[in-house]
Protein backbone atom coordinates (compact mmCIF):
# COMPACT_ATOMS: atom_id res chain seq x y z
CA UNK A 1 0.00 0.00 0.00
CA UNK A 2 1.23 3.55 -1.05
CA UNK A 3 2.59 5.62 1.83
CA UNK A 4 2.33 8.38 -1.00
CA UNK A 5 -1.12 10.90 -1.80
CA UNK A 6 -1.93 11.24 -5.52
CA UNK A 7 -4.35 12.99 -7.28
CA UNK A 8 -6.88 10.57 -6.34
CA UNK A 9 -6.88 10.32 -2.78
CA UNK A 10 -6.85 13.77 -2.78
CA UNK A 11 -10.10 13.84 -4.74
CA UNK A 12 -11.76 11.08 -1.67
CA UNK A 13 -10.82 12.63 0.77
CA UNK A 14 -12.13 15.65 -0.29
CA UNK A 15 -15.62 13.95 -0.62
CA UNK A 16 -14.55 12.75 2.99
CA UNK A 17 -15.09 16.46 4.12
CA UNK A 18 -17.79 17.44 1.70
CA UNK A 19 -19.95 14.52 3.73
CA UNK A 20 -18.60 15.98 7.07
CA UNK A 21 -19.84 18.87 6.54
CA UNK A 22 -23.13 18.25 4.47
CA UNK A 23 -24.40 15.61 7.39
CA UNK A 24 -23.39 18.34 10.26
CA UNK A 25 -25.25 20.89 8.44
CA UNK A 26 -28.12 18.20 8.20
CA UNK A 27 -28.49 17.81 11.82
CA UNK A 28 -27.54 14.05 11.54
CA UNK A 29 -24.65 14.12 13.85
CA UNK A 30 -20.94 15.77 14.43
CA UNK A 31 -18.74 17.03 11.63
CA UNK A 32 -17.27 13.70 10.07
CA UNK A 33 -17.17 11.83 7.70
CA UNK A 34 -15.40 8.72 6.02
CA UNK A 35 -15.71 7.30 2.06
CA UNK A 36 -13.48 3.72 1.79
CA UNK A 37 -12.54 3.05 -1.86
CA UNK A 38 -10.65 0.08 -3.40
CA UNK A 39 -9.39 -0.67 -6.59
CA UNK A 40 -10.39 2.60 -7.66
CA UNK A 41 -14.15 2.08 -6.81
CA UNK A 42 -15.89 3.75 -4.07
CA UNK A 43 -17.40 0.87 -1.73
CA UNK A 44 -19.31 2.98 0.88
CA UNK A 45 -19.96 6.36 2.43
CA UNK A 46 -20.52 7.25 5.72
CA UNK A 47 -20.85 10.38 8.07
CA UNK A 48 -21.22 10.51 11.93
CA UNK A 49 -25.19 9.53 12.95
CA UNK A 50 -25.13 8.98 16.62
CA UNK A 51 -27.04 11.96 17.64
CA UNK A 52 -30.22 11.32 14.95
CA UNK A 53 -29.84 7.37 15.07
CA UNK A 54 -28.63 7.21 19.03
CA UNK A 55 -26.40 4.73 18.15
CA UNK A 56 -23.25 6.37 20.05
CA UNK A 57 -20.73 3.54 17.78
CA UNK A 58 -22.38 5.61 14.63
CA UNK A 59 -18.91 7.28 14.10
CA UNK A 60 -18.11 8.44 10.14
CA UNK A 61 -15.95 5.11 9.65
CA UNK A 62 -17.62 2.31 11.22
CA UNK A 63 -20.77 3.11 9.56
CA UNK A 64 -18.60 3.46 6.22
CA UNK A 65 -17.31 0.04 7.19
CA UNK A 66 -20.59 -1.70 7.82
CA UNK A 67 -22.32 0.12 4.52
CA UNK A 68 -19.19 -1.76 2.67
CA UNK A 69 -18.72 -4.33 3.96
CA UNK A 70 -22.94 -4.88 2.94
CA UNK A 71 -22.08 -3.32 -0.40
CA UNK A 72 -19.46 -6.60 -0.62
CA UNK A 73 -21.05 -9.27 1.46
CA UNK A 74 -17.45 -10.02 3.27
CA UNK A 75 -16.52 -8.79 6.72
CA UNK A 76 -12.98 -8.32 5.39
CA UNK A 77 -12.00 -5.01 3.20
CA UNK A 78 -8.29 -6.22 2.52
CA UNK A 79 -7.25 -3.76 -0.02
CA UNK A 80 -9.10 -0.71 0.46
CA UNK A 81 -8.54 2.16 1.89
CA UNK A 82 -10.30 4.44 4.49
CA UNK A 83 -10.46 8.35 3.42
CA UNK A 84 -11.80 10.21 6.93
CA UNK A 85 -12.16 13.85 7.74
CA UNK A 86 -11.03 13.74 11.16
CA UNK A 87 -8.20 11.23 12.58
CA UNK A 88 -10.24 7.85 13.66
CA UNK A 89 -10.49 7.67 17.26
CA UNK A 90 -9.38 4.67 19.08
CA UNK A 91 -12.81 2.74 18.36
CA UNK A 92 -12.70 3.86 14.49
CA UNK A 93 -9.17 2.60 14.45
CA UNK A 94 -9.50 -0.62 15.92
CA UNK A 95 -12.35 -1.33 13.43
CA UNK A 96 -10.47 -0.75 10.40
CA UNK A 97 -8.19 -3.04 12.07
CA UNK A 98 -10.84 -5.63 12.33
CA UNK A 99 -11.97 -5.18 8.81
CA UNK A 100 -8.29 -5.24 7.40
CA UNK A 101 -8.52 -2.31 5.68
CA UNK A 102 -4.85 -1.76 4.23
CA UNK A 103 -4.80 1.98 4.33
CA UNK A 104 -5.84 5.13 6.23
CA UNK A 105 -5.88 8.41 5.01
CA UNK A 106 -7.25 11.45 7.00
CA UNK A 107 -7.76 15.17 7.11
CA UNK A 108 -7.95 17.01 10.62
CA UNK A 109 -5.82 15.69 13.53
CA UNK A 110 -7.27 14.41 17.10
CA UNK A 111 -5.73 17.33 18.96
CA UNK A 112 -8.30 19.24 16.21
CA UNK A 113 -11.15 17.00 17.33
CA UNK A 114 -10.34 17.88 21.12
CA UNK A 115 -10.24 21.19 20.58
CA UNK A 116 -13.88 21.08 19.79
CA UNK A 117 -15.19 19.15 22.57
CA UNK A 118 -14.52 15.82 21.08
CA UNK A 119 -13.04 12.98 23.64
CA UNK A 120 -10.63 10.69 21.06
CA UNK A 121 -7.35 12.54 22.65
CA UNK A 122 -8.91 11.60 26.06
CA UNK A 123 -9.54 7.91 24.95
CA UNK A 124 -5.80 7.19 23.03
CA UNK A 125 -4.69 8.12 26.79
CA UNK A 126 -7.10 5.39 28.03
CA UNK A 127 -6.91 2.64 26.31
CA UNK A 128 -3.36 1.54 27.08
CA UNK A 129 -3.82 1.92 30.62
CA UNK A 130 -3.60 -1.00 32.85
CA UNK A 131 -7.09 -1.40 34.03
CA UNK A 132 -7.37 -0.56 37.36
CA UNK A 133 -6.18 2.94 36.77
CA UNK A 134 -9.16 3.71 33.93
CA UNK A 135 -11.69 6.47 34.43
CA UNK A 136 -14.37 3.29 34.35
CA UNK A 137 -13.90 1.21 37.07
CA UNK A 138 -13.33 -2.27 35.01
CA UNK A 139 -13.18 -6.05 37.39
CA UNK A 140 -11.95 -8.92 36.27
CA UNK A 141 -14.37 -12.14 37.70
CA UNK A 142 -12.32 -15.36 36.41
CA UNK A 143 -14.74 -17.79 35.15
CA UNK A 144 -14.80 -22.10 34.47
CA UNK A 145 -17.07 -21.74 32.29
CA UNK A 146 -16.13 -19.08 30.13
CA UNK A 147 -13.23 -20.94 30.02
CA UNK A 148 -14.50 -23.96 28.79
CA UNK A 149 -16.33 -21.47 26.02
CA UNK A 150 -13.02 -20.61 24.52
CA UNK A 151 -11.95 -24.58 24.99
CA UNK A 152 -14.54 -25.17 22.92
CA UNK A 153 -14.20 -22.38 20.31
CA UNK A 154 -10.72 -23.95 19.68
CA UNK A 155 -11.84 -27.93 19.11
CA UNK A 156 -14.66 -26.40 16.82
CA UNK A 157 -14.34 -27.79 13.79
CA UNK A 158 -16.51 -25.90 11.73
CA UNK A 159 -15.54 -22.40 13.12
CA UNK A 160 -15.28 -19.13 10.64
CA UNK A 161 -12.37 -17.32 11.64
CA UNK A 162 -12.24 -13.76 11.28
CA UNK B 1 -19.89 2.76 40.65
CA UNK B 2 -19.06 -0.20 42.72
CA UNK B 3 -15.83 -1.62 42.54
CA UNK B 4 -17.08 -5.05 44.25
CA UNK B 5 -18.69 -7.51 42.45
CA UNK B 6 -22.26 -9.21 44.40
CA UNK B 7 -24.23 -11.90 43.35
CA UNK B 8 -26.23 -9.79 40.48
CA UNK B 9 -23.13 -9.00 38.81
CA UNK B 10 -22.15 -12.62 39.14
CA UNK B 11 -25.37 -13.59 37.74
CA UNK B 12 -25.23 -10.74 34.78
CA UNK B 13 -21.58 -12.12 33.98
CA UNK B 14 -23.10 -15.65 33.94
CA UNK B 15 -25.69 -14.64 31.44
CA UNK B 16 -23.29 -13.34 28.98
CA UNK B 17 -21.15 -16.31 28.94
CA UNK B 18 -24.28 -18.19 28.15
CA UNK B 19 -24.79 -16.12 25.74
CA UNK B 20 -20.80 -16.50 24.04
CA UNK B 21 -21.76 -20.58 24.32
CA UNK B 22 -25.04 -20.66 23.06
CA UNK B 23 -24.54 -18.39 19.91
CA UNK B 24 -21.12 -20.04 19.13
CA UNK B 25 -23.02 -23.06 18.82
CA UNK B 26 -25.13 -21.69 16.87
CA UNK B 27 -22.83 -20.31 14.36
CA UNK B 28 -23.47 -16.91 14.56
CA UNK B 29 -19.72 -15.85 15.15
CA UNK B 30 -16.41 -15.95 17.64
CA UNK B 31 -17.11 -17.32 21.29
CA UNK B 32 -18.33 -13.61 22.69
CA UNK B 33 -21.66 -12.70 24.39
CA UNK B 34 -22.48 -9.48 26.85
CA UNK B 35 -25.43 -7.54 28.71
CA UNK B 36 -25.78 -4.47 29.90
CA UNK B 37 -28.12 -3.85 32.78
CA UNK B 38 -28.89 -0.61 34.59
CA UNK B 39 -30.43 -0.33 38.37
CA UNK B 40 -31.03 -4.17 38.11
CA UNK B 41 -32.90 -4.12 34.62
CA UNK B 42 -31.36 -5.54 31.52
CA UNK B 43 -31.21 -3.24 29.04
CA UNK B 44 -29.54 -5.75 26.11
CA UNK B 45 -27.90 -8.71 25.17
CA UNK B 46 -25.40 -8.92 22.54
CA UNK B 47 -22.84 -11.76 21.31
CA UNK B 48 -20.80 -11.73 18.16
CA UNK B 49 -22.34 -11.66 15.02
CA UNK B 50 -18.96 -10.92 12.72
CA UNK B 51 -19.43 -13.56 10.37
CA UNK B 52 -23.17 -14.14 10.34
CA UNK B 53 -24.09 -10.30 9.76
CA UNK B 54 -20.80 -9.37 7.51
CA UNK B 55 -20.17 -6.72 10.08
CA UNK B 56 -16.45 -6.38 11.49
CA UNK B 57 -17.90 -3.88 13.79
CA UNK B 58 -20.69 -6.72 15.15
CA UNK B 59 -18.61 -7.46 18.42
CA UNK B 60 -20.89 -8.99 21.27
CA UNK B 61 -19.81 -5.50 23.09
CA UNK B 62 -21.21 -3.33 20.31
CA UNK B 63 -23.94 -5.35 19.64
CA UNK B 64 -25.62 -4.74 23.42
CA UNK B 65 -24.74 -1.36 23.37
CA UNK B 66 -26.39 -0.75 20.04
CA UNK B 67 -29.99 -2.37 21.04
CA UNK B 68 -29.41 -0.97 24.36
CA UNK B 69 -29.20 2.80 23.18
CA UNK B 70 -32.14 1.45 20.53
CA UNK B 71 -34.37 0.33 23.67
CA UNK B 72 -33.52 3.47 25.66
CA UNK B 73 -33.85 5.75 22.83
CA UNK B 74 -30.81 7.80 24.00
CA UNK B 75 -27.12 7.62 22.86
CA UNK B 76 -25.74 7.55 26.31
CA UNK B 77 -25.92 4.87 29.01
CA UNK B 78 -24.94 6.39 31.76
CA UNK B 79 -25.30 4.34 34.87
CA UNK B 80 -24.79 1.46 33.17
CA UNK B 81 -23.14 -1.30 33.49
CA UNK B 82 -21.53 -3.83 30.81
CA UNK B 83 -21.29 -7.63 31.34
CA UNK B 84 -18.41 -9.25 28.89
CA UNK B 85 -17.99 -12.74 28.70
CA UNK B 86 -14.06 -11.53 27.93
CA UNK B 87 -12.21 -8.59 28.03
CA UNK B 88 -13.45 -5.95 26.03
CA UNK B 89 -11.26 -5.37 22.62
CA UNK B 90 -10.21 -1.51 22.36
CA UNK B 91 -12.66 -1.15 20.01
CA UNK B 92 -15.10 -2.40 22.21
CA UNK B 93 -13.37 -0.51 25.15
CA UNK B 94 -13.69 2.98 23.48
CA UNK B 95 -17.57 2.05 22.29
CA UNK B 96 -18.14 1.74 26.04
CA UNK B 97 -16.75 4.88 26.97
CA UNK B 98 -18.50 6.93 23.74
CA UNK B 99 -21.71 5.18 25.27
CA UNK B 100 -20.90 6.79 28.62
CA UNK B 101 -21.14 3.25 30.63
CA UNK B 102 -19.87 3.61 34.19
CA UNK B 103 -18.96 -0.02 34.80
CA UNK B 104 -17.34 -2.76 33.30
CA UNK B 105 -17.16 -6.55 34.44
CA UNK B 106 -15.28 -9.16 32.52
CA UNK B 107 -14.39 -12.98 32.74
CA UNK B 108 -11.72 -13.77 30.29
CA UNK B 109 -8.90 -11.55 29.62
CA UNK B 110 -7.22 -10.52 26.70
CA UNK B 111 -4.39 -12.75 26.34
CA UNK B 112 -6.81 -15.76 26.60
CA UNK B 113 -8.81 -14.45 23.81
CA UNK B 114 -5.06 -14.16 21.89
CA UNK B 115 -4.43 -17.24 22.61
CA UNK B 116 -7.90 -18.46 20.44
CA UNK B 117 -6.75 -16.55 17.91
CA UNK B 118 -7.96 -12.90 18.50
CA UNK B 119 -5.70 -9.96 17.51
CA UNK B 120 -7.52 -7.84 20.93
CA UNK B 121 -3.83 -7.95 22.19
CA UNK B 122 -1.71 -6.69 19.07
CA UNK B 123 -4.74 -4.03 18.96
CA UNK B 124 -4.06 -2.56 22.31
CA UNK B 125 -0.44 -2.35 21.17
CA UNK B 126 -1.09 -0.60 18.22
CA UNK B 127 -3.36 2.16 19.43
CA UNK B 128 -1.15 3.81 21.44
CA UNK B 129 1.68 3.89 18.67
CA UNK B 130 2.78 6.90 17.16
CA UNK B 131 1.05 7.15 13.54
CA UNK B 132 4.18 6.18 11.54
CA UNK B 133 4.98 3.47 13.81
CA UNK B 134 1.89 1.69 13.01
CA UNK B 135 0.84 -1.85 10.75
CA UNK B 136 -1.24 0.24 8.71
CA UNK B 137 0.01 2.68 6.39
CA UNK B 138 -2.05 6.35 7.95
CA UNK B 139 -1.20 9.56 6.08
CA UNK B 140 -2.08 13.04 7.20
CA UNK B 141 -3.33 15.40 4.83
CA UNK B 142 -4.27 18.36 6.40
CA UNK B 143 -7.52 20.15 4.52
CA UNK B 144 -8.48 24.17 5.15
CA UNK B 145 -11.86 22.97 4.10
CA UNK B 146 -12.04 20.10 6.86
CA UNK B 147 -10.30 22.73 9.06
CA UNK B 148 -13.67 25.14 8.19
CA UNK B 149 -15.92 22.53 9.04
CA UNK B 150 -14.50 22.11 12.64
CA UNK B 151 -14.99 25.94 12.88
CA UNK B 152 -18.62 25.57 11.50
CA UNK B 153 -19.15 22.90 14.16
CA UNK B 154 -17.67 25.21 16.99
CA UNK B 155 -20.18 28.34 15.99
CA UNK B 156 -22.82 26.15 15.19
CA UNK B 157 -25.71 27.24 18.07
CA UNK B 158 -28.48 24.17 17.64
CA UNK B 159 -25.78 21.08 18.05
CA UNK B 160 -26.65 18.13 19.97
CA UNK B 161 -23.38 17.40 21.65
CA UNK B 162 -22.61 13.81 22.29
Amino acid sequence: MSHDIDDDDRALLRRAVELSRDHMRAGRGGPFGAVIARGGVVLAEGSNEVTSTNDPTAHAEVVAIRRACAAVKDFSLAGATIYASCEPCPMCLSSIYWARIGRIVFANSRQQAAAIGFDDEFLYTEVPKPIGERAIPTLHAPSAMADEVFAEWMAKADKIQY
